[in-house]
């Protein structure tokens, strides 16, 4: 394990503050305020599994973003169904930013737009979760 | 900027494994599946903040169980009102686990019961969204 930690070390300092603003093992910094961001898309062809390929690279673009501070991209996960479980969308992303105005400032910058413009005629319905943790 | 990035250092070595698996800055570990659980709660009564309050308080009992790799607990973030967005929820719940099996031992473990038979009285509705990162 400590051999894993000093790699870990190596990370950069962003990766690192992301961590200490999500990580339950310790209490949030106090006044810091992180904002989660999770969408989901159902595509106009569900079963297209080019499209969902297609979706997810799209979406990994945003990470150049200097706001977003975490992402992560993905498809529902094969946990029991239960009728709580919604797991009919085909692709989804999750983002952190540090404040209302970088999320703000993420939604009209260029490569936000671009992937926008580019990849928007594959969905038929996005649904946004915005999250404030303090 | 070095000063803050060696305090960060001492960081236990799980919360910066979570970071390796969640940072867009680089690639995530070969094999490594992580899955995403986010709960959104509306509650019986919206408006009661003693009620958010402690629904928030139980959620973060959940950190004790060992699967749960990182906890996130909070309310709809107050960002731009967009027909896209959701915001009708009142507490939601973010977390990773490092495997399916992992989830499905959190589902049945004493904590998580216990917090469905304490607070369960205080939500009318729940919707779960598990993703699967690879």
């Amino acid at each position: 394990m400590s051999t894993r930690f000093s790699r870990r070390c190596f990370l950069s300092a962003t990766i690192a503050t992301a961590a200490a603003t999500t990580a339950s093992a310790m209490p949030m910094p106090r006044g810091k305020v992180t904002i989660v961001h999770h969408v989901f898309f159902w595509l106009k062809e569900p079963g297209n599994a080019e499209h969902v390929q297609l979706l997810q690279q799209g979406l990994r673009t945003l990470a150049s973003i200097p706001q977003v501070k975490q992402l992560l991209v993905g498809v529902p996960a094969s946990t029991e169904k239960r009728e709580v479980v919604d797991n009919s969308y085909q692709v989804s992303e999750l983002m952190y930013f540090d404040s209302l105005e970088d999320q703000a400032a993420y939604q009209e910058h260029a490569v936000h737009k671009a992937f926008v413009e580019k990849y928007s005629h594959l969905w038929q319905r996005v649904v946004v979760y915005d999250m404030l943790v303090e």
